[in-house]
């Protein structure tokens, strides 16, 4: 594990809630309507003006938001420019980067981005994992990433904020438009710290831009295009239920176990993501809340259809949203005001005065490996591969109880192993893991295994599955080709400590 | 004018435009989730608790909101509790205070609060006029107190927020419970940057209370009461119309004078408060613009029935609202959504990236004296008695059209001086003057004379309106009898520097 980052120095993982901070909030400077037109007209013409206006300089932080995922046009769009402009040495920070960003590999190729500090999906990641990246690559979670901008460790320079719906004066909504991906609160941290925002927007509306998730008065430039990308691959019509029978197993388990746990009670939370698992545990939990007349509080999104129907058909009285997954997600939170608008610093900063993500009854979370001290993994495969980013799962295990839904073993190559290849969430933090061939339930939950002694549920010490599925798979996970002498990503804690790091895979 | 005000440094007022601030926003301590309860509750049994806890020491800065107006009864309860505490030496800095915080001036005497920074409406100014307070009273706009809390020059070290709906996170809300005010706007700069935030509320509802005009992520404690005080007095059932002829004349005068500027037209947006003579108006320019099928853009609030009445029959698209002042006004912000919850931040902070009162169509403000030159007063009388506070009236003034109503005397006393008591603002922003006695403009606004050439209304030079008032009423406003060598209040500009003082008036 190194010591300093991209020249910076970093505080190793100290244990969970070991450490604290010191010192203030960090804080962009004073602005003062004198340098802003009177008439809120803060329009410029082409993104190549407003980043002049913004001081664009080599060797500056840049950073981009996620809400357009596959479908974000912006961002390499972004890129092109500066490389036109012929500045060199960017740092880019986005809340993550997706396939359609390979686009930027040549960039990274030809010094335009000296090196990228978010979660990489995909080809960047291969990319990094390779070793060729310039400096070393920065994996936070969401609540992480607020967690540093707020605290000072990433200083942006300039946020480019992609708005589906923005005014002149700069307020800006995701809720509606063509482009519409629902909310903008992967930005949020971005409108409040940077030192200058640009906001680019196909689709602008007269003053007032109402609701304002991005308010105008923290933004220096907007800049209409004709397009902010495929909307298609922004929210996908539909969210797809998983028509695997082992993995439908796994969600009857999930929904079963969160009943008999007593955890589904009147007035009880839960989040679950979007994944084809976790959908279909929400529809079997949805079928038993029926049945028992039972009432939610509030459930946390990622937001789909089957959420947006549970609002709607009463059985809770709230969504929190953190992102909209599909269009009934955007619909719902453009007409809804009990779908409602969060970010990561209500959900997940974890240097705040608390945040949502302890008060969940329950979360359910996915993971690429397990072991055998419940410890997990979410970014690299067991190949070693850099392939997926932490979204809001760090965040999310500090929820009241915390269950894996994971396949024992996916393409024969077993899930739960030795050591997991890379540490993102320590093990005393997850509380259950359910699997196809059984539930492992933490030894550390004295209380959950006594509540589901009776239970007819597969509950198993977690070896058992273990030495389970290693049989089934012929053995163990095969070690991947390491190079461990170079670092090529590091893995923050939500604390913003240094919990491991992600070495070359040579190939 | 005072170079130093209570120890620190003051910057004169360097002109309209022309003071730029240097450095960076000022920032809380960075705080941890360690530090807060897991399950979201903050709840504490008490004021003195939570007091307690927040660390609350001698010569502390305390603030509080203004949203219960004379209904208030948390403030003076807060004082009782400090002053139980035997704690001595308080700054009170209130975004504005009432006749109900008369009560307060017995810890002004014995110390427990040392001065007020903050509006002083009656009593307290009084008090200050007269010379009593310890330290000298420091008078901002809304915008301003923004600026100052925003820009570090007034540290708060804890925030008391009254909320009339909160939830034991310290999300909290205006718009809903047996004290409903509307909306926080006030409190919002205290719950960013206060070090500690208490939210005091009674009506405590379970996580999540939506809206959250406040965010729990910015509170420390909650503290359950059985009222917030008075709720006739927060919001009055009806909001009075004018019915002296006099003022219905003015508010005619005002609406044919907007009519005729060309200033009524598609898509335009003025503000108007709640006074009588500005509810007269609002009434007489809805009857044109309703007869001229015109609609406007945005009305900004102070809401009341009558601008919720246009906002329902369509007379405009949004309501930008920073207050409510009546019960529709509260309702309407609750049940719909474009009735819509600002702030100073949002609408007057002039250390913004711009803020809305500079796109203002047309804004209507009144005052106690107007000069010559079209400098106005509007915190002392002619008497030399501060008993007013900004509010927004500073930081409207930069509005396209900055329109002052007032009757040419009160009391026998001519409103229309060769120098104004205090100087509050400047008369390069003041565009008009409509008097009952007629109207004067501006000689800077060369586009309103010319285009006002032809009009009906009586368009006069402000001499002339000067002239004939000191002849009706008998000659000019007697001098106060001041002592020139006593400040007791200073008044600072939209840019944090200090722009006139208030000196001891001698009895």
């Amino acid at each position: 594990m190194p010591t300093t980052v991209n020249g910076k120095k970093e505080i190793p993982f100290k244990g969970v809630n070991k450490y604290k901070p010191k010192g203030t909030k960090t804080s962009p400077h004073i602005s003062s309507c004198i340098d802003y037109p009177e008439d809120g007209n803060k329009v410029v013409k082409n993104l190549r003006e407003a980043l002049k206006k913004a001081g664009l300089k080599d060797g500056m932080t840049i950073s981009t938001h996620h809400h357009l995922r596959n479908g974000d046009a912006v961002t390499n769009q972004l890129f092109d420019t500066i490389k036109s402009m012929g500045i060199k040495g960017i740092r880019w920070f986005p809340s993550a980067s997706f396939p359609v960003h390979k686009h930027l590999i040549k960039y990274l190729e030809d010094g335009t981005i000296h090196h990228i500090e978010g979660s990489m999906n995909g080809p960047l990641g291969r990319y990094t994992s390779q070793g060729k990246m310039n400096g070393t690559g920065v994996l936070r979670s969401h609540g992480g990433r607020y967690q540093a901008i707020q605290d000072g460790e990433v200083k942006i320079d300039i946020a480019v904020i992609a708005a589906p719906t923005a005014d002149p004066f700069g307020n800006a909504t995701g809720d509606r438009g063509p482009s519409a991906c629902g909310l903008l609160g992967f930005a949020l941290a971005d409108s409040e710290y940077a030192e200058r925002v640009i906001v680019v927007t196909d689709n602008l509306v007269p003053f007032p831009c109402i609701p304002w998730q991005i308010q105008g008065n923290n933004v220096d430039h907007v800049v209409e295009v004709n397009s902010l990308g495929d909307s298609s691959k922004i929210v996908s019509g539909t969210t797809q239920v998983t028509k695997s029978p082992d993995r439908l197993l796994i969600a009857e388990y999930l929904a079963q176990f969160v009943e008999e746990a007593g955890i589904m009670k009147d007035g009880f939370s839960f989040q679950a993501g979007a994944g084809g698992t976790t959908l279909a545990f929400a529809i079997f939990l949805k079928e038993k809340m029926k049945k028992k007349g039972i009432k939610a509080r509030f459930i946390r999104g990622g937001s789909t259809k089957y959420l947006v129907e549970m609002l709607e058909e009463g059985l809770t009285d709230y969504i929190l949203d953190g992102q909209t997954f599909d269009l009934e997600g955007v619909r719902s939170m453009r007409e809804n005001t009990n779908h409602v608008n969060t970010s990561p610093f209500t959900s997940y900063n974890f240097h705040g005065k608390g945040n949502f993500a302890s008060m969940l009854d329950c979360v359910v979370l996915g993971a690429t490996e397990v072991d055998l001290s419940f410890n997990a993994n979410v970014v690299t495969h067991s190949d070693g591969y850099l392939l997926h980013g932490i979204g809001g799962w760090q965040n999310c295990l500090t929820s009241k109880c915390t269950i894996l839904a994971i396949p024992s073993f996916r393409d024969r190559i077993p899930v739960i192993v030795d050591e997991v290849t890379t540490l993102v969430g320590p093990g005393e933090l997850i509380d259950v893991i359910v699997t196809e061939r059984g539930i492992a339930i933490n030894p550390k939950r004295k209380d959950l295994l006594k509540i589901m002694k009776k239970s007819d549920l597969p509950i198993k010490p977690i070896e058992e599955i273990y030495n389970e599925v290693n049989e089934l798979c012929g053995g163990k996970p095969a070690k991947p080709k390491i190079n461990k002498n170079k670092v090529v990503a590091v893995i923050k804690w939500v604390d913003g400590t240094l919990i491991d790091s992600v070495v070359e895979v040579e190939e």
